[in-house]
């Protein structure tokens, strides 16, 4: 199977063999050292300041999400949010479940942030903002720096879901100034999911520190006190931790995050390209793209009914939608191993389905 | 490395091989099987009643403790806890943070719990009852039909943490009558961690119902209806649950559970025959062995030195212990992957470790 979902993703060879070896005992100076390296690597791409921290929570990235909002939010602040599609929606909720105050920015599925939609909440006395760096549901890549200078101006502290565009699309952390930055292991990190990534910056360890967290599992407090040393305070996800570090490590080797982030581009736009060439009968529905992923409706038969047949028949999986999107937007990701013959297949698949007049 | 600690443990080849593939896309008819059949397998072993039901959490063991706690228990419960270790002082500390009022039944390390200790408590309205079956920090395996009975006769809801000992010692949740069961993917699940496993009886259904979780990452009212499909409300860690599928076909196929505790039963033998046979200068610390873990106190030398003296000069992991006992207490585990040639090689170093006086 060739996966073009937005994760779990391909993952190259190293980082699949050291899944497939025991996992070993983390309670280790040798464990220690790697978790530390995965912090420095961390930091590096994505750019933050000196005395920025990284955390390794065992749990998905909605619960990074919410590990943000419970350990740098209190009920004092005002939150102003970004809600496109689902994972805007999902920080709705969370801001609701814990009862933080806050003003949602309701966008269409598709369309982009503009500067007129920010005027409205200038002034008025806003303490955090919650954004998608990329809205995954919908593959609409906001201007975060539209974003940050709001919160410059306003004195906001910035919560960043780059869960989907971290290493796919450029983030300088402490150029944008933001206080939390929040990635997942499956995604562009191509490694099993299990793990969310959180980078902190000082602006962050302080809110933490005067917040009490209501949950023990989630509380970033024990999890920056125990990463001092290179540690966590209950198991983690041991072998997706290394499979991170050698991730890393070959980031590092191959150039970096712009390198990394150059290799999406450059297969996101074959995909485009492509997808132009042949003239399919798929819409692109966002009005910002990222360099993640192609987020397509077709016009000519069920969003889902494609997947389940690309699946069935081709032995690819791309990326169905969920909720009202489920009938009409599929998407097509370019995270993780792949390469452009793999999107070769699935066009040769696509146009075998036009040729039978299914799509 | 021979891995002898209480988690990460080794896995069997099979369930490596699948950690060395690519992660599969989950949202599919085909992942639900999996995790439907896991959910079956699950309750066979634990042998719940028809009508419970199982999750599965990606987080650690302590994860599951707390989200026990939080869906499961109020303000109005009068809950009792036994702390003799580590573990049970996790679930104080977690009592607190949730404002859950309770007595604690504090027993000194290594000690058995016994009726004597409960009596105090009979007839006084408690409503919960949280135990360690195995308290995995001093070897201790408490006598779980007592607590049973005593839940039975008061009227307790009872959540039994069985992380170290699911599969290496019996445990028949319909007969005991418990309310939660919570296991981890780490012990004698033999697979990374990362997974959290949580059998529920119809009691503790009824008391998720009706709880308001202060976490949604953690609510288990949303883990419930998605796993009614097979799936799970965010990503979970979808490697481990592949492997679970994988090891509890393989104990299924093996003979169930039974022949599972016989052959940890089995191997914690053996070592504690050797044990005897070669009088080593170590002291058992309990006074109610599991068939999960030996601990040891070393009468002659730190039991830390004595960890980082295997790993260094044996490639050998033994389990050191934390806190206070860091110096005092190690701890030998069979669970996972293990054989009796891995103990011959065991007790080849520490004979040579006495010879050399080391011990």
């Amino acid at each position: 199977m060739i996966n073009f979902t937005v994760g779990p993703v391909q993952s190259s060879d190293a980082v699949r063999a050291i899944g497939g070896k025991n996992v070993p005992y983390f309670r280790t100076a040798e464990f220690s050292d790697i978790m530390l390296e995965n912090e420095r690597l961390i930091k590096k791409f994505a750019h933050t300041t000196d005395d920025s921290r990284v955390v390794f929570m065992t749990c998905s990235g909605s619960g990074g999400m919410e590990t943000a909002i419970m350990n740098c939010l209190t009920k004092e602040d005002k939150a102003l949010v970004v809600n496109g599609g689902s994972f805007g929606e999902r920080f709705v909720e969370l801001l609701k479940l814990h009862e933080i105050p806050f003003s949602e920015i309701k966008l269409e599925h598709g369309k982009a942030l503009k500067a007129e939609h920010l005027a409205l909440y200038e002034g008025k006395g806003y303490t955090a903002f919650l954004l998608q760096k990329h809205e995954t549901s919908t593959g609409v890549h906001y201007d975060i720096n539209l974003v940050s200078d709001f919160c410059k101006r306003n004195g906001c502290f910035l919560i960043v879901d780059t869960i989907s565009t971290f290493l796919t699309d450029p983030f300088d952390m402490a150029d944008l100034d933001a206080g939390v930055m929040i990635t997942g292991s499956q995604k562009a990190l191509a490694c099993p999911p299990g793990i969310a990534v959180m980078a902190l910056a000082p602006s962050a360890l302080r809110r933490i520190e005067k917040t009490k967290c209501c949950c023990q599992y989630l509380d970033l407090k024990l999890a920056l006190k125990n990463q001092e040393r290179g540690q966590t305070p209950w198991t983690p996800a041991v072998g997706v931790l290394l499979q991170i570090n050698q991730r890393l490590k070959e980031i590092d080797a191959a150039g970096g995050d712009e390198a990394e982030i150059a290799r999406a581009a450059e297969l996101a736009s074959y995909f485009r390209n492509k997808l132009k060439e042949y003239n399919l009968p798929f819409e692109i529905i966002s009005e910002s793209l990222s360099n993640a992923v192609t987020p397509l409706h077709p016009t000519t038969q069920s969003a889902y009914e494609i997947f389940l047949k690309i699946k069935d028949e081709y032995g690819m999986w791309i990326c169905p939608n969920g909720g009202d999107m489920k009938e009409t937007v599929f998407r097509v990701g370019h995270l993780g191993y792949l390469h452009k013959e793999d999107y070769d297949k699935l066009f040769d698949a696509f146009l075998d389905l036009r040729e039978k007049k299914f799509i």
